[in-house]
């Protein structure tokens, strides 16, 4: 059966099946200034990504999300199943709309999964959002039904679609309610926690890089559970960007030699002032300097004619 | 605030968001034939329905499905998130295909639910498909998280969207799993008793015309725990549709006399043999003949603006 | 045959096919605040417009634009297919941005007519933005060619939809184009002239509730060549909208008694300075006080299946 | 600008700017058995062709055709500006519907060019439908005006969209009613003709991969003005498909020795008896057996922001 041999191909392509997402923090800029002028640009990390291995491309949907404090606390929010370059839209509001604070994703979906409106980053409660690039492998399982028994109300009922992002973000939130002494960085430090564990009970490996925004402080993080991980740049010096910092999947200039690799299992913290620092995650799947393989997984497509 | 507003509507409104749906089972007819020629054809019951009180469209979404036994023992299934008579390529597949059991559904969503393609009817898992009109009052506050409690694996991982429709169709596969012995009439007739207890342990009203098949045997009801109740229609003898039953939330024709109102608190059931049989459904919110009136609910939109 | 009927159904309700628009100019306010917090907002005058007689809603796509100059002499545009309320991004969007330019249209397409968002308004050509309430009855039959040829390049190959009313802007900017020295109102009533004598010739009716700006000055239109009209309204004075004009298909607040009705043939040109002046339209139909009735219409749908 | 870089990679890659189809003919197969189950299926075909030279990628919309002549003598179309993969109602259809005759394409627009359903493929008229692998080149400058006054009544109103290809169907169609002895092979190579004699007027180059059926016959043609063309292949003895013919962009394996190279400059016709002819087709660009090569193009982006 065709599908049949989509699900074989999401298998073995699990861990490529990843998206690309940047985030600017400075001196505001247009929209159109991160997204479509760099030469690697999120058309290009949509089309022709550089670093993902199999999944050749980002098409599933995408996202962008934008700050303005003076006329509101809450981000403007857009996000589309479409891809990225179909939506004239963007390209009609890119460059009149001015933001110090900007998210932005691109999404690339296994197929046979779902592709809308509702699995597309940035995910977003209240003043803040949250976006992910990478994955908690057999996700539908076990995992998902295991991460909503800790997502509490009134987030629970706000889950709107069927991805492991989602679920995460979610439990993200639960935590900072139950806990509301912690920072942002310490509930994501203890979110990650959280998913060690029921990964390391579950049989998931995880992927996590990702980035999470109140509007005032972002927190970024690269990590993973297994010897893959997901590529992660940023910079503080691009001539592209002055008076920024910019975190990317894909450098959005090869040739501008300001991009550093994101140091893995590391959290990079921004504050209000736009200082950064840098944290250690802790990461209890390293042993002796060593990450284990990924498990082998049964994907379970979840449409309605593969089950 | 605007979205405020919208969410008060959608509280007065409560129980008029609702739906339209047929089934159609007999001679083997072109789907056109059902859904645009009549005069009360679905493009009417979507743009200007006559049995819903206040909310006064059904243009959130639309579902097709219908069975070819002889190519596949499962269903064709078309289901979208826009307004029915948007979509040409209805218009253009109505007239090439033709099937002896079909069912149709248009959606109406409460204004600031997510629209979307995955909360769109008929529900499918293998060979059966479900759809409902009607509603599982104040969803989301505590019966969302209850009725997924019942729902056993594989089912769980396979609910892609956030209707209180979809909830019930895994439940009631999760009850045919367990009990694999039931007829499917039995297990709708447990299902309803289970959503009974969970609607009278968290408070919640019940209106459930649904519609079920596995594409040989067809169930149909009309319940509710209230004193409102959605309008359900069926013929066995119009000259629009000779050797055939259909039931439909509104008379496909007013002027087409053969069409009876279906009994409340009633189950029909349609076998391979296109034999029709009624079975009352026990309701346990009947008290001397009178049932209650409807609970005011704290509505909880689930957008991302509003919780 | 279904779609026949369906034609038919158009050709009776042509002139009530129609839309509903709103023109925003003064103190900078949100978006939400022209679009969803009055009273009878763009989500009430999509769903349940007052003031259309037949067809009841718009709900085939929608649009928005508003400018900021500071950042770029163009507009901000975003059109869609879907229905108004179906798009969060608009309620998250809605919010965060403040104009003292604002317009907004919800489409009522006709049944059977192609809804995609190139015929969603407003259009826009650079600094420029149109949109139309109204109809040139018979379009397709000789009307569109017969513009097309007044159509200039750039301006022909830039057509994308098959709308009365983007060709309308078109010839507009096809005149401006050949007569630079013409205002936008002079133009805009050269553009009404020659739409006159091609409506004479081929024997079309026009309904023109338009507006256009290029982001300093704003020109509406209410003209009709029958007896015939579409509804408009404008304030100058409304609590809800201090410091501003508004003009509307259908006032935003019934009970706000600032509201005044637009003249009939009459054309309102706004100027950078928020001044209002209002010029009568020359109307070559009307005789003795009075215009003509509707000419019957042969309809052409323009779908795959129906020609 | 951001765009401005679009366009040009648009210029450079005018010539891949292409699409992939195929049509089946022969013993009634399911759809499923065309699209999905090859090992080059429409999938892959769409993620990942491979003789595409630089434009990766076939995801700016789908259509499929099949007819059921017993039901109906014009076919059932579904057309999307989705990514093929994204839709499953396809999947959820796919193994459902038996045909003798299969149309299906992938579409690849060129960056900033409208995405949208009335930009698929195939075109349908009555009994016929179209579909296009190729270009125009530099379409809009010139050839649309000059081939739009070639075409009649009643297909000048029915032409819905602005591709090149729509364009060359109502052409043909225009031909056939004006010229209505001629076969369907002969109103295809006049066709062509009168496209030649456009683009040496107007400096346009052609490619010509073209599929037309009535539902009986069935034109194929592999045409190029330039030293450039568009791969073509064909099958009349793959034991994936036995008793059919299958033509395809791409072999849809290809470890299949049984798949043949269409011959440039050639039309393949299809009879009612499953017959296959093949008609050199008339190449006025031919001198000494070299075709010229590719014009430089100056593309104008028809979006409303470049222009």
């Amino acid at each position: 059966m065709a599908y049949k041999a989509v699900a074989k191909e999401v298998l073995l392509n699990d861990f490529q099946s990843m998206c690309r997402f940047a985030v600017y923090r400075g001196k505001p800029i247009t929209l159109k200034k991160l997204i479509f002028e760099p030469p690697h640009n999120f058309v290009e990390q949509s089309r022709r990504p550089r670093e993902m291995i199999i999944t050749p491309i980002n098409v599933d949907g995408y996202g962008l999300a934008w700050y303005n404090l003076e006329v509101h606390p809450e981000p403007a929010v857009i996000t589309s199943e479409k891809p990225f370059w179909h939506d004239i839209n963007v390209a009609r509001i890119a460059d009149k709309i001015v933001s110090p604070t900007i998210f932005v994703h691109v999404r690339a979906a296994s197929p046979g999964l779902l592709v809308h409106q509702a699995n597309s980053h940035p995910f977003q409660w209240k003043e803040q959002i949250f976006m992910h690039n990478g994955i908690i492998s057999d996700f539908k399982r076990c995992m998902m039904r295991a991460i909503r028994q800790q997502i509490a109300d009134p987030f629970y009922s706000h889950l709107l679609g069927t991805t492991d992002s989602e679920h995460i973000f979610h439990l993200y939130l639960s935590i900072r309610q139950e806990q509301p002494t912690l920072t942002m960085a310490e509930a994501m430090l203890e979110t990650i926690a959280r998913l060690n564990t029921l990964a390391e009970k579950h049989g998931s490996d995880l992927i996590l890089n990702m980035a999470l925004t109140d509007g005032k402080t972002i927190v970024v993080t690269r990590y993973t559970s297994i010897e893959k991980s997901a590529t992660l740049y940023y910079t503080q010096s691009s001539p592209m960007f002055p008076e920024a910092i910019v975190v990317a999947s894909e450098p959005l200039d090869y040739r501008d030699t300001s991009w550093q690799t994101f140091p893995l299992n590391t959290m990079m913290v921004i504050n209000e002032r736009n200082e950064l620092s840098m944290i250690p995650i802790p990461n209890p799947f390293l042993k002796d300097g060593h990450l284990p393989s990924a498990r082998p997984v049964t994907l379970k497509i979840s449409t309605p004619t593969e089950n």
